[in-house]
């Protein structure tokens, strides 16, 4: 099979071995892998990353212990968690201390033509459900997981900040919800495909302590300021994007106003999978472009272009 | 009657007419008043203060409305609140954008021989408690709001950082509330006051997320990046202590694990004046000096030796 190799800033592409899958394991062919900006910050050597990335795909399954899961369509949860230790036992394998995750840690990932992964992992896609779409699960997921969190209530008034890919499916998995989004960004056409009830460009003026819930996700430090001076007294702030390096953040108004900071991360795939089946989140909208797997190099590249939104690999 | 001035880095004790009340307004004759960190950091020039500070303090009521009011023994609720926004409809007054605050902004303070407050922000002293303990009900309710806004429950382990005054009733206040504090600070006799069941003495390593609750109230930024590394995944942060200027900070731990950080401020009176009533909280160990209120620049000075806990002032 072809597999991408991420070393040293360079993307390549090498012809290796289909890997074996281990008991409880699920051999599954790779039909569709989406780039993230966690793949961008991964060849830039985020995590002192060096192996093959990619936990955003969908494929079907060619074996398994499981016989019904065979030749079924799926898309996989990304963390392999130890099943033993406190996380696992509250159902938060996304924290076990001793997890990999699926190209990212430890763990080769989907930019190649098979990957492994525990059956349990699995989610089977809906029929009728194009792997284009299911392939945006995973980051779904993480939009939805800011609702296992905080409660929202339908009609709230919520602010996201932010238009990349994050930001827009943030600010459509909250309007599904039943919130008036607020959506800050820079890009107007970004801006429409997060359907958000208003829609604002930056450089406008950004209404001070504002809004009981404000989710950032522009990935940026004046993001987050920005985000605080926006949440009223006693509200919440999710924190959605992981800014690199440090952060100069003044604290008074965090205290002053005890506002709630809430970090968020990966979320479960089944609230995502049913959101898109409903149709209430379109994504189709944001694939911008794609590549064969063995042109991986060229797909990195224009995924890092400003304005460019979902880039998929096909291997 | 004498008052302190703040002025430029300079304390000053000036002779003024006392204070005229307004209707629904009280006229507090000052008992004794306590020196805060707060009012050091006035000094500094934080808020651009100029005038008289002082919002800790116990008073006997001369003028009131209310007759029954008149000749009690009262502490004080430091927000004067607008009445009519909807902070205040929410019983959330502390959070008004309109109110000014006893001694910290825009209304003269307690380092005076007089002070008005609207009646409503007045507590009476329970009977057989002395002015000297009553004087710690501002800061100690400021502790008590932690259990108002994260549910902690009895038994459960909780990390106080700092053993500072607000360090030192944060862990009595938890501790009376049931929760096993693990105290870490500088000084050992200091720790001791705070009672927890576990003292640590900073420079021992600080166990790597390893508390579901972590309080800090070093008022240091290292406090706060410690504080961050010793919480579990899915855990409470709750930033007690502001920092002054910029705080670098890693905000990737925050969200990959999953962190929730709770700004806390000032709290209700009325969790703090039972708790002091009941004796399960013990201030008097923490009162290390006091002047008469003509001494003021004397007593600031005291106030920001290193090692002394709370300073008293007597008009």
């Amino acid at each position: 099979m072809l597999a991408v190799h991420l070393e040293g800033g360079a993307v390549t592409v090498k012809r290796r071995p289909a890997p074996k899958r281990k008991p409880g394991y699920a051999l599954v062919r790779v039909l569709v892998a989406g780039l993230c900006n966690t793949d961008l910050e991964l060849r830039r050597g985020y995590y002192g990353f060096r192996g093959t990335p990619g936990h955003e795909f969908t494929g079907e399954v060619e074996e398994a212990d499981t016989r019904q899961l065979v030749g079924k369509r799926v898309a996989g949860e990304i963390n392999l968690a130890c099943g033993a230790c406190e996380y696992c036992a509250r159902g938060l394998g996304r924290h076990c201390p001793r997890r990999t995750v699926l190209g990212i840690v430890k763990y080769p990932g989907a930019f190649a033509g098979y990957v492994t992964l525990p059956e349990e992992n699995l989610h089977v896609i809906p029929a009728g459900m194009a792997v284009e779409e299911a392939v945006f699960v995973e980051p779904l997921a993480a939009a939805c997981e800011i609702l296992d969190q905080v409660k929202i209530a339908r009609g709230a008034r919520v602010a996201v900040l932010g238009d990349g890919k994050l930001g827009i499916l943030i600010a459509q998995a909250l309007g599904a919800h039943g919130a008036e989004v607020v959506h800050f960004g820079r890009h107007r056409a970004k801006l429409k495909l997060g359907g958000a009830v208003e829609q604002r460009i930056a450089g406008t003026r950004r209404p001070s302590m504002a809004f009981e819930t404000v989710v950032e996700s522009t990935g940026s430090a004046q993001g987050l300021r920005e985000a605080v001076a926006m949440t009223k007294p006693r509200g919440t702030l999710v924190m959605k994007s992981t800014v690199h390096g440090l952060v100069s953040l003044d604290t008074a108004p965090v205290i002053v106003h005890e506002i709630t900071l809430v970090g968020s991360r990966c979320g479960r795939f089944e609230p995502a999978l049913r959101l898109l089946k409903s149709g209430r989140v379109n994504v189709r909208p944001m694939v911008h472009d794609e590549f064969p797997l063995a042109e991986a190099g060229r797909a990195f590249d224009r995924a890092a272009e400003r304005g460019v939104l979902k880039v998929l690999l096909r291997p």
